[in-house]
Protein backbone atom coordinates (compact mmCIF):
# COMPACT_ATOMS: atom_id res chain seq x y z
CA UNK A 1 0.00 0.00 0.00
CA UNK A 2 1.10 3.62 -0.64
CA UNK A 3 1.55 5.84 1.89
CA UNK A 4 0.78 9.34 0.38
CA UNK A 5 -2.80 8.34 -0.46
CA UNK A 6 -3.67 10.64 1.92
CA UNK A 7 -2.78 13.64 -0.15
CA UNK A 8 0.45 14.58 1.57
CA UNK A 9 3.33 14.40 -0.68
CA UNK A 10 5.66 12.16 0.71
CA UNK A 11 9.30 14.44 1.05
CA UNK A 12 11.14 11.83 -0.90
CA UNK A 13 9.54 12.13 -3.81
CA UNK A 14 10.00 15.88 -3.14
CA UNK A 15 13.47 15.28 -2.73
CA UNK A 16 13.99 12.73 -5.96
CA UNK A 17 12.11 15.23 -7.99
CA UNK A 18 14.27 18.15 -6.96
CA UNK A 19 17.20 15.96 -7.68
CA UNK A 20 15.73 15.21 -10.99
CA UNK A 21 14.96 18.63 -11.86
CA UNK A 22 18.04 20.17 -11.46
CA UNK A 23 19.99 17.30 -13.13
CA UNK A 24 18.01 17.78 -16.04
CA UNK A 25 18.45 21.87 -16.08
CA UNK A 26 21.78 21.37 -15.76
CA UNK A 27 22.57 18.44 -18.33
CA UNK A 28 20.44 21.23 -20.79
CA UNK A 29 23.30 24.01 -19.78
CA UNK A 30 26.31 21.47 -20.04
CA UNK A 31 24.71 19.53 -23.36
CA UNK A 32 24.23 23.30 -24.65
CA UNK A 33 27.73 24.39 -24.23
CA UNK A 34 29.14 20.95 -25.53
CA UNK A 35 27.44 22.19 -28.96
CA UNK A 36 29.48 24.98 -29.44
CA UNK A 37 32.83 22.79 -29.19
CA UNK A 38 30.71 20.75 -32.18
CA UNK A 39 33.08 20.13 -35.11
CA UNK A 40 30.57 20.03 -37.64
CA UNK A 41 27.26 22.29 -37.69
CA UNK A 42 25.37 19.09 -38.20
CA UNK A 43 26.72 17.83 -34.69
CA UNK A 44 26.02 21.25 -33.28
CA UNK A 45 22.28 21.00 -34.43
CA UNK A 46 22.06 17.13 -32.82
CA UNK A 47 23.53 18.18 -29.78
CA UNK A 48 21.30 21.41 -29.41
CA UNK A 49 18.27 19.25 -30.28
CA UNK A 50 19.16 17.08 -27.26
CA UNK A 51 19.93 20.24 -25.02
CA UNK A 52 16.28 21.24 -26.00
CA UNK A 53 14.93 17.70 -25.06
CA UNK A 54 16.34 17.89 -21.51
CA UNK A 55 14.99 21.22 -20.85
CA UNK A 56 11.41 19.63 -21.74
CA UNK A 57 12.10 17.05 -19.29
CA UNK A 58 12.96 19.61 -16.50
CA UNK A 59 9.58 21.84 -17.54
CA UNK A 60 7.78 18.43 -17.34
CA UNK A 61 9.07 17.96 -13.71
CA UNK A 62 8.52 21.65 -12.62
CA UNK A 63 5.29 21.04 -13.78
CA UNK A 64 4.54 17.97 -11.50
CA UNK A 65 6.20 19.77 -8.38
CA UNK A 66 4.00 22.31 -9.15
CA UNK A 67 1.38 20.23 -9.05
CA UNK A 68 2.19 18.94 -5.83
CA UNK A 69 2.56 22.28 -4.06
CA UNK A 70 6.56 22.46 -4.38
CA UNK A 71 8.25 25.35 -5.91
CA UNK A 72 10.21 24.05 -8.13
CA UNK A 73 13.50 25.77 -7.09
CA UNK A 74 13.03 25.19 -3.81
CA UNK A 75 12.72 21.49 -4.31
CA UNK A 76 15.88 22.01 -6.74
CA UNK A 77 18.04 24.06 -3.89
CA UNK A 78 19.53 20.85 -1.81
CA UNK A 79 20.95 19.40 -4.55
CA UNK A 80 22.59 22.43 -6.42
CA UNK A 81 25.75 22.13 -4.44
CA UNK A 82 26.73 18.21 -5.28
CA UNK A 83 25.29 18.55 -8.80
CA UNK A 84 27.90 22.05 -9.12
CA UNK A 85 30.28 19.98 -7.93
CA UNK A 86 29.86 17.34 -9.90
CA UNK A 87 29.89 19.19 -13.08
CA UNK A 88 32.84 21.33 -11.84
CA UNK A 89 35.48 18.44 -10.98
CA UNK A 90 34.54 16.88 -14.04
CA UNK A 91 34.94 20.08 -16.24
CA UNK A 92 35.61 18.31 -19.97
CA UNK A 93 38.51 19.33 -21.66
CA UNK A 94 37.30 18.17 -25.37
CA UNK A 95 34.04 17.76 -27.36
CA UNK A 96 34.81 13.49 -26.98
CA UNK A 97 35.11 13.98 -22.60
CA UNK A 98 32.10 15.68 -23.17
CA UNK A 99 30.40 13.15 -24.83
CA UNK A 100 31.52 10.37 -23.10
CA UNK A 101 30.31 12.59 -19.81
CA UNK A 102 26.68 12.90 -20.68
CA UNK A 103 26.78 9.46 -22.14
CA UNK A 104 28.01 7.64 -18.56
CA UNK A 105 26.41 10.15 -16.55
CA UNK A 106 22.93 9.91 -18.11
CA UNK A 107 23.75 5.91 -18.18
CA UNK A 108 24.33 5.72 -14.44
CA UNK A 109 21.35 8.82 -13.59
CA UNK A 110 18.68 6.57 -15.60
CA UNK A 111 19.76 3.29 -13.78
CA UNK A 112 20.52 5.08 -10.54
CA UNK A 113 16.63 6.48 -10.72
CA UNK A 114 14.79 3.78 -12.05
CA UNK A 115 16.26 1.17 -9.08
CA UNK A 116 14.22 4.18 -6.99
CA UNK A 117 11.28 4.88 -8.68
CA UNK A 118 9.92 1.20 -8.65
CA UNK A 119 9.26 2.16 -5.02
CA UNK A 120 7.43 5.31 -5.46
CA UNK A 121 3.72 6.07 -6.31
CA UNK A 122 2.79 4.84 -10.26
CA UNK A 123 2.57 8.54 -10.97
CA UNK A 124 5.46 9.51 -9.77
CA UNK A 125 7.67 6.10 -11.42
CA UNK A 126 5.90 7.31 -14.79
CA UNK A 127 7.21 10.77 -14.89
CA UNK A 128 10.71 9.54 -13.94
CA UNK A 129 10.66 6.91 -16.73
CA UNK A 130 9.63 9.56 -19.02
CA UNK A 131 11.46 11.91 -18.62
CA UNK A 132 14.75 10.00 -18.26
CA UNK A 133 14.08 8.08 -21.77
CA UNK A 134 17.33 8.84 -23.83
CA UNK A 135 16.88 11.42 -25.82
CA UNK A 136 18.97 10.26 -28.99
CA UNK A 137 22.31 11.29 -26.95
CA UNK A 138 23.60 7.77 -25.96
CA UNK A 139 23.87 6.50 -29.64
CA UNK A 140 25.17 10.09 -31.14
CA UNK A 141 27.93 9.68 -28.27
CA UNK A 142 28.45 5.93 -28.94
CA UNK A 143 29.06 6.82 -32.60
CA UNK A 144 31.10 9.41 -32.08
CA UNK A 145 33.60 7.99 -29.83
CA UNK A 146 33.63 4.99 -31.58
CA UNK A 147 35.03 6.79 -35.02
CA UNK A 148 37.53 9.09 -32.94
CA UNK A 149 39.04 5.46 -31.41
CA UNK A 150 39.19 4.49 -34.81
CA UNK A 151 41.01 7.29 -36.35
CA UNK A 152 43.46 7.58 -33.11
CA UNK A 153 43.18 4.51 -31.13
CA UNK A 154 45.54 6.45 -28.35
CA UNK A 155 42.57 8.61 -27.59
CA UNK A 156 40.61 5.14 -26.22
CA UNK A 157 42.93 4.99 -22.23
CA UNK A 158 42.97 9.01 -21.62
CA UNK A 159 38.54 8.31 -22.24
CA UNK A 160 38.48 5.36 -20.53
CA UNK A 161 40.12 6.61 -17.52
CA UNK A 162 37.90 9.43 -17.91
CA UNK A 163 34.57 7.31 -17.58
CA UNK A 164 36.36 5.78 -14.51
CA UNK A 165 36.37 9.16 -12.97
CA UNK A 166 32.86 9.77 -13.60
CA UNK A 167 31.89 7.00 -12.95
CA UNK A 168 33.88 7.52 -9.13
CA UNK A 169 32.90 11.47 -8.85
CA UNK A 170 29.26 10.66 -9.04
CA UNK A 171 28.87 8.22 -6.27
CA UNK A 172 30.81 10.27 -4.50
CA UNK A 173 28.42 12.91 -5.19
CA UNK A 174 25.69 10.43 -4.28
CA UNK A 175 27.03 9.55 -0.88
CA UNK A 176 26.99 13.44 0.26
CA UNK A 177 23.60 14.07 -1.10
CA UNK A 178 22.47 10.41 0.47
CA UNK A 179 24.05 11.58 4.10
CA UNK A 180 22.39 15.34 4.24
CA UNK A 181 18.60 14.32 3.02
CA UNK A 182 16.94 11.97 5.58
CA UNK A 183 13.94 11.45 3.20
CA UNK A 184 15.73 10.23 0.76
CA UNK A 185 17.43 7.50 3.12
CA UNK A 186 13.67 6.79 4.02
CA UNK A 187 13.07 5.51 1.01
CA UNK A 188 15.32 2.82 1.43
CA UNK A 189 14.63 1.92 4.69
CA UNK A 190 11.04 2.63 4.84
CA UNK A 191 10.26 2.19 0.96
CA UNK A 192 7.24 3.59 1.08
CA UNK A 193 5.27 1.00 -1.96
CA UNK A 194 5.29 -0.73 1.08
CA UNK A 195 8.07 -4.00 0.27
CA UNK A 196 10.85 -4.73 3.16
CA UNK A 197 13.77 -1.88 3.81
CA UNK A 198 16.79 -2.32 2.03
CA UNK A 199 19.61 -2.98 4.63
CA UNK A 200 23.45 -2.86 4.00
CA UNK A 201 22.90 -6.05 1.35
CA UNK A 202 20.78 -4.79 -0.77
CA UNK A 203 22.58 -1.39 -1.24
CA UNK A 204 25.38 -3.18 -2.18
CA UNK A 205 24.07 -5.05 -4.41
CA UNK A 206 22.11 -2.01 -6.30
CA UNK A 207 26.16 -0.32 -6.45
CA UNK A 208 26.67 -3.62 -7.94
CA UNK A 209 23.86 -3.38 -10.75
CA UNK A 210 25.02 0.03 -11.04
CA UNK A 211 28.79 -0.95 -11.77
CA UNK A 212 27.48 -3.40 -14.22
CA UNK A 213 25.85 -1.18 -16.30
CA UNK A 214 28.14 1.07 -16.53
CA UNK A 215 30.47 -1.60 -17.47
CA UNK A 216 28.47 -2.14 -19.88
CA UNK A 217 28.15 0.86 -21.44
CA UNK A 218 31.31 1.74 -21.58
CA UNK A 219 31.88 -1.93 -23.14
CA UNK A 220 29.49 -0.68 -25.91
CA UNK A 221 32.19 1.82 -27.09
CA UNK A 222 35.22 -0.83 -26.25
CA UNK A 223 36.58 1.17 -23.07
CA UNK A 224 37.70 -0.76 -19.87
CA UNK A 225 35.41 0.56 -17.10
CA UNK B 1 5.69 42.21 -57.77
CA UNK B 2 7.35 39.12 -56.49
CA UNK B 3 10.70 38.12 -58.34
CA UNK B 4 9.82 34.74 -56.67
CA UNK B 5 6.59 33.46 -57.89
CA UNK B 6 8.14 30.92 -60.46
CA UNK B 7 9.22 28.90 -57.46
CA UNK B 8 12.96 29.46 -57.75
CA UNK B 9 13.91 30.58 -54.50
CA UNK B 10 15.76 33.80 -54.15
CA UNK B 11 19.10 33.81 -52.99
CA UNK B 12 18.59 36.46 -50.98
CA UNK B 13 16.45 35.21 -49.17
CA UNK B 14 18.20 31.63 -48.15
CA UNK B 15 20.54 33.88 -47.42
CA UNK B 16 18.49 35.67 -44.85
CA UNK B 17 17.47 32.88 -43.12
CA UNK B 18 20.37 31.01 -43.14
CA UNK B 19 22.40 33.70 -41.66
CA UNK B 20 19.27 34.50 -38.83
CA UNK B 21 18.99 30.41 -38.60
CA UNK B 22 22.10 30.60 -37.07
CA UNK B 23 22.25 33.27 -35.41
CA UNK B 24 19.44 31.97 -33.50
CA UNK B 25 21.31 28.67 -32.76
CA UNK B 26 24.23 30.59 -31.40
CA UNK B 27 22.34 32.77 -28.80
CA UNK B 28 20.32 29.28 -27.90
CA UNK B 29 23.71 28.17 -26.64
CA UNK B 30 24.95 31.86 -25.63
CA UNK B 31 21.98 32.10 -23.51
CA UNK B 32 22.09 28.58 -22.09
CA UNK B 33 25.86 29.39 -21.29
CA UNK B 34 24.75 32.59 -19.38
CA UNK B 35 22.53 30.88 -17.61
CA UNK B 36 25.44 28.61 -15.78
CA UNK B 37 27.00 32.06 -14.41
CA UNK B 38 22.78 33.30 -12.96
CA UNK B 39 23.37 34.23 -9.60
CA UNK B 40 20.14 32.36 -8.81
CA UNK B 41 18.19 29.38 -9.54
CA UNK B 42 14.65 31.51 -10.75
CA UNK B 43 17.25 33.41 -13.00
CA UNK B 44 18.75 30.51 -14.31
CA UNK B 45 15.80 28.78 -14.78
CA UNK B 46 14.48 32.19 -16.88
CA UNK B 47 16.78 32.07 -19.11
CA UNK B 48 16.47 28.47 -19.71
CA UNK B 49 13.15 29.47 -21.22
CA UNK B 50 14.35 32.28 -23.20
CA UNK B 51 17.68 29.78 -24.45
CA UNK B 52 14.37 27.12 -25.60
CA UNK B 53 12.48 29.44 -27.30
CA UNK B 54 15.78 30.68 -29.26
CA UNK B 55 16.24 27.02 -30.23
CA UNK B 56 12.16 26.54 -31.48
CA UNK B 57 12.72 29.62 -33.68
CA UNK B 58 15.59 28.21 -35.01
CA UNK B 59 13.88 25.26 -35.81
CA UNK B 60 11.42 27.20 -37.32
CA UNK B 61 13.21 28.76 -39.80
CA UNK B 62 14.78 24.86 -40.54
CA UNK B 63 11.50 23.98 -41.16
CA UNK B 64 11.50 26.37 -43.81
CA UNK B 65 14.46 26.20 -45.52
CA UNK B 66 13.96 22.59 -45.73
CA UNK B 67 10.59 23.50 -47.53
CA UNK B 68 12.63 25.22 -49.82
CA UNK B 69 14.65 22.77 -50.51
CA UNK B 70 17.66 24.07 -48.93
CA UNK B 71 19.95 21.60 -46.30
CA UNK B 72 19.84 24.35 -43.64
CA UNK B 73 23.48 23.32 -42.46
CA UNK B 74 24.52 24.50 -46.25
CA UNK B 75 22.21 27.63 -45.92
CA UNK B 76 23.88 28.69 -42.47
CA UNK B 77 27.35 27.69 -43.48
CA UNK B 78 28.48 31.34 -44.88
CA UNK B 79 27.86 32.59 -41.65
CA UNK B 80 29.63 30.51 -39.46
CA UNK B 81 32.54 32.89 -39.21
CA UNK B 82 31.49 36.30 -38.78
CA UNK B 83 28.88 35.02 -35.92
CA UNK B 84 31.63 33.27 -34.40
CA UNK B 85 33.88 35.87 -34.57
CA UNK B 86 31.26 38.59 -33.23
CA UNK B 87 30.93 36.24 -30.18
CA UNK B 88 34.07 34.98 -29.56
CA UNK B 89 35.27 38.47 -29.95
CA UNK B 90 33.02 39.96 -27.42
CA UNK B 91 32.57 37.15 -24.73
CA UNK B 92 30.85 38.43 -21.86
CA UNK B 93 33.10 38.61 -19.11
CA UNK B 94 30.36 38.66 -16.22
CA UNK B 95 26.74 38.21 -16.26
CA UNK B 96 25.72 41.69 -16.62
CA UNK B 97 27.73 42.14 -19.79
CA UNK B 98 26.13 38.53 -21.62
CA UNK B 99 22.65 39.97 -20.03
CA UNK B 100 23.55 43.47 -22.40
CA UNK B 101 24.68 41.36 -24.85
CA UNK B 102 21.20 39.50 -25.82
CA UNK B 103 19.78 42.88 -25.35
CA UNK B 104 21.50 44.54 -27.55
CA UNK B 105 22.71 42.03 -30.02
CA UNK B 106 18.81 40.60 -29.81
CA UNK B 107 17.70 44.20 -30.73
CA UNK B 108 19.67 45.85 -33.16
CA UNK B 109 19.47 42.24 -35.38
CA UNK B 110 15.52 42.50 -34.71
CA UNK B 111 15.80 46.11 -36.35
CA UNK B 112 17.63 45.13 -39.17
CA UNK B 113 15.49 42.14 -40.37
CA UNK B 114 12.93 43.94 -39.87
CA UNK B 115 14.57 46.64 -42.49
CA UNK B 116 15.08 44.05 -44.94
CA UNK B 117 12.05 41.87 -44.71
CA UNK B 118 9.61 44.52 -45.90
CA UNK B 119 11.33 43.59 -48.97
CA UNK B 120 11.10 40.07 -48.94
CA UNK B 121 7.86 37.63 -49.85
CA UNK B 122 4.73 38.00 -47.34
CA UNK B 123 5.64 34.70 -45.88
CA UNK B 124 9.17 35.16 -45.59
CA UNK B 125 8.43 38.38 -43.69
CA UNK B 126 5.99 36.75 -41.20
CA UNK B 127 8.18 33.97 -40.30
CA UNK B 128 11.24 36.47 -39.35
CA UNK B 129 8.85 38.72 -37.86
CA UNK B 130 7.59 35.47 -35.80
CA UNK B 131 11.09 34.46 -34.87
CA UNK B 132 12.81 37.78 -33.82
CA UNK B 133 9.49 38.03 -31.49
CA UNK B 134 11.40 39.02 -27.92
CA UNK B 135 10.88 36.01 -26.09
CA UNK B 136 11.50 38.01 -22.92
CA UNK B 137 14.77 38.38 -22.45
CA UNK B 138 14.56 42.12 -23.15
CA UNK B 139 12.58 42.65 -19.67
CA UNK B 140 14.73 40.58 -17.60
CA UNK B 141 17.80 42.07 -18.99
CA UNK B 142 16.31 45.52 -18.30
CA UNK B 143 15.34 44.77 -14.83
CA UNK B 144 18.57 43.25 -13.97
CA UNK B 145 20.77 45.46 -15.35
CA UNK B 146 18.80 48.58 -13.75
CA UNK B 147 18.59 46.98 -10.38
CA UNK B 148 22.49 46.17 -10.33
CA UNK B 149 23.10 49.82 -11.30
CA UNK B 150 20.95 51.12 -8.59
CA UNK B 151 22.65 48.87 -6.21
CA UNK B 152 26.70 49.92 -7.41
CA UNK B 153 26.07 53.22 -9.74
CA UNK B 154 29.96 52.40 -10.94
CA UNK B 155 28.74 49.52 -13.33
CA UNK B 156 27.08 51.75 -15.59
CA UNK B 157 30.51 53.62 -16.61
CA UNK B 158 31.28 49.66 -18.05
CA UNK B 159 28.30 48.46 -19.21
CA UNK B 160 28.09 51.62 -21.43
CA UNK B 161 31.40 51.12 -23.11
CA UNK B 162 30.35 47.60 -23.57
CA UNK B 163 27.30 48.21 -25.00
CA UNK B 164 29.03 50.63 -27.66
CA UNK B 165 31.64 48.24 -28.19
CA UNK B 166 28.85 45.64 -29.05
CA UNK B 167 27.16 48.20 -31.99
CA UNK B 168 31.24 48.38 -33.24
CA UNK B 169 31.48 45.44 -33.62
CA UNK B 170 28.02 44.30 -35.07
CA UNK B 171 28.26 46.57 -37.71
CA UNK B 172 32.02 45.59 -38.63
CA UNK B 173 30.71 42.04 -38.90
CA UNK B 174 27.81 42.78 -40.78
CA UNK B 175 30.29 44.74 -43.14
CA UNK B 176 32.15 41.23 -43.84
CA UNK B 177 28.73 39.38 -44.66
CA UNK B 178 27.47 41.91 -46.71
CA UNK B 179 30.88 42.28 -48.97
CA UNK B 180 31.22 38.55 -49.24
CA UNK B 181 27.30 37.86 -50.05
CA UNK B 182 26.04 39.25 -53.60
CA UNK B 183 22.69 37.70 -53.08
CA UNK B 184 22.31 40.28 -50.01
CA UNK B 185 23.35 42.78 -51.61
CA UNK B 186 20.97 42.20 -54.19
CA UNK B 187 18.31 42.89 -51.78
CA UNK B 188 19.47 46.48 -51.38
CA UNK B 189 20.38 47.16 -55.06
CA UNK B 190 16.95 45.49 -56.65
CA UNK B 191 14.83 44.33 -53.89
CA UNK B 192 12.15 41.35 -54.64
CA UNK B 193 9.42 43.42 -53.94
CA UNK B 194 10.04 46.07 -56.99
CA UNK B 195 10.46 49.16 -55.51
CA UNK B 196 13.45 51.17 -55.78
CA UNK B 197 17.18 49.84 -55.28
CA UNK B 198 18.45 51.74 -52.23
CA UNK B 199 20.73 53.77 -52.67
CA UNK B 200 24.02 55.09 -50.45
CA UNK B 201 21.71 57.53 -49.15
CA UNK B 202 18.72 55.15 -48.15
CA UNK B 203 21.24 52.68 -46.32
CA UNK B 204 23.03 55.66 -44.40
CA UNK B 205 19.48 55.79 -43.40
CA UNK B 206 18.63 52.85 -42.33
CA UNK B 207 22.01 52.55 -40.24
CA UNK B 208 21.07 55.76 -38.50
CA UNK B 209 17.62 54.30 -38.08
CA UNK B 210 19.26 51.30 -36.80
CA UNK B 211 21.49 53.84 -34.45
CA UNK B 212 18.87 55.25 -33.08
CA UNK B 213 17.29 52.11 -32.06
CA UNK B 214 20.43 51.08 -30.29
CA UNK B 215 20.56 54.34 -28.24
CA UNK B 216 16.91 54.24 -27.30
CA UNK B 217 17.76 50.74 -25.98
CA UNK B 218 20.55 51.44 -23.90
CA UNK B 219 18.43 54.56 -22.46
CA UNK B 220 15.81 52.60 -21.34
CA UNK B 221 18.63 51.24 -19.01
CA UNK B 222 20.08 54.21 -18.59
CA UNK B 223 23.07 53.61 -20.24
CA UNK B 224 24.89 56.29 -22.39
CA UNK B 225 25.03 54.80 -25.94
Amino acid sequence: MWHNLDGVTSPAVVDLLGALAYGELVAFERIAADATHAPTLEDKISLGKMADAEFRHFEQISTRLTQLGVEPSVAMEPFVDALNAFHNNMEPRDWLEGLLKAYVGDGIAADFYREISIHLDPETATLVNEVLSDVGHAQFAIDHIKSAITEDPKVAGRLALWGRRLMGEMISQASVVAGTRPALQEVFLNPPDGSAPMGATELTSMVNRLTVGHARRMDVIGLAS
